[in-house]
């Protein structure tokens, strides 16, 4: 009886770890952080991701401006100091989904290279993965998909400090994947994400 | 092949939901909020409580001081302030959790009702569980286990503000769960929540 075996039955080696969630869950927990222009394509990559691993059977949980600007960031602006406490609490939150054995897909420009190193370094530090995937993207096809209209706003100063218009973007310079949006098949940058997946134990073939 | 099989067969019901989420996991999202008096014993039951999971297959995930205060919260004092934007970053955290199909098991003295109150709303405004679980326990009992030593530091003045001495613990008034951690065993307090999660259907018998 399940009443029985939930009082009866204990685990003997102390508290749960990650070990133990990851046990259960199939897989390992890592943030793959998506950075890269407005438009670039960031968020139709992790979308497509994220299906593919759930058919996999691998849970993952998608972070964006959606459910975290709105929430735990919602007393946030966008000053360079808020900006900076922006991707740090994201870096915090990951870093939780990790530890509890999820996949967090963290799709944010973060274009700052500062910001992303110091959330690659408290996930290494604390010997979690952390995969950096640069959606590269020309400004040019960027500004002509605009899929929020936010270029057309930007050029015409309604919004100020905007990445790649009047604030700068500051490449990876050694993102665990670099893809191409503009020239790959989405299919094809899917692969490519979960072969690096593969390879390093995360997921299983 | 699975690499055949990733690309060429789709979800077709567009974004992953937290339904798809909790299918794959074999359980609902939720939020287990245990408040209570420093040393009352919140920490012991949740721990407890997470490994009866764990053996049931239910992935749960623990938040608390560890992992907060170092963490998401480190710019963080204790200031009424301080301490209402900690619990809401709590709050919040813990809602990406069950969004994810996870439960959090969310451990904190947390004595201000209207800062638990928030975090309820928010959770049931998603149409999210949040399951308020009072450990109760008398002062007398709780001062003379007294586990960090932090009753004895707050009665010699050197911590200000310590619930239950110089500041006040407003003990919820409607909680889903109510333990007496003084007159209670463990495993009786653990049956207890876990017949609330079954009852809810947000684990299976």
């Amino acid at each position: 009886m399940a009443d029985q075996k939930a009082t009866n039955v204990h685990w003997h080696e102390g508290d749960i770890t990650r070990e133990h969630r990851e046990k259960t869950l199939g897989h390992k927990g890592a943030t793959l952080w998506f950075t890269g222009l407005s438009g670039s394509g960031k968020s139709t990559v992790a979308v497509e991701l994220e299906g593919t691993l759930h058919e996999m059977g691998v849970t993952s949980y998608r972070l964006d401006g959606d459910n975290v600007r709105m929430g735990i960031n919602k007393n946030l602006g966008f000053s360079a100091e808020d900006r900076t406490e922006n991707i740090r609490r994201i870096g915090e939150v990951s870093k939780l989904f990790v530890d509890s054995g999820v996949i967090a897909l963290s799709s944010f420009i973060s274009p700052y290279r500062a910001d992303r190193d110091q959330v690659r370094e408290l996930h290494e530090a604390a010997g979690m993965e952390f995969i950096e995937i640069f959606v590269d993207c020309s400004l040019e096809a960027a500004e002509s998909r605009d899929p929020k209209g936010l270029y057309k706003k930007a050029r015409a100063g309604e919004i100020k400090n905007f990445t790649g218009i009047d604030d700068p973007y500051e490449a990876p310079s050694k993102p665990e994947i670099h893809l191409h949006s503009d020239q790959q098949e989405l299919a094809e940058e899917v692969q490519e994400i979960l072969a690096l997946l593969r390879e390093r134990g995360i997921i299983s073939a």
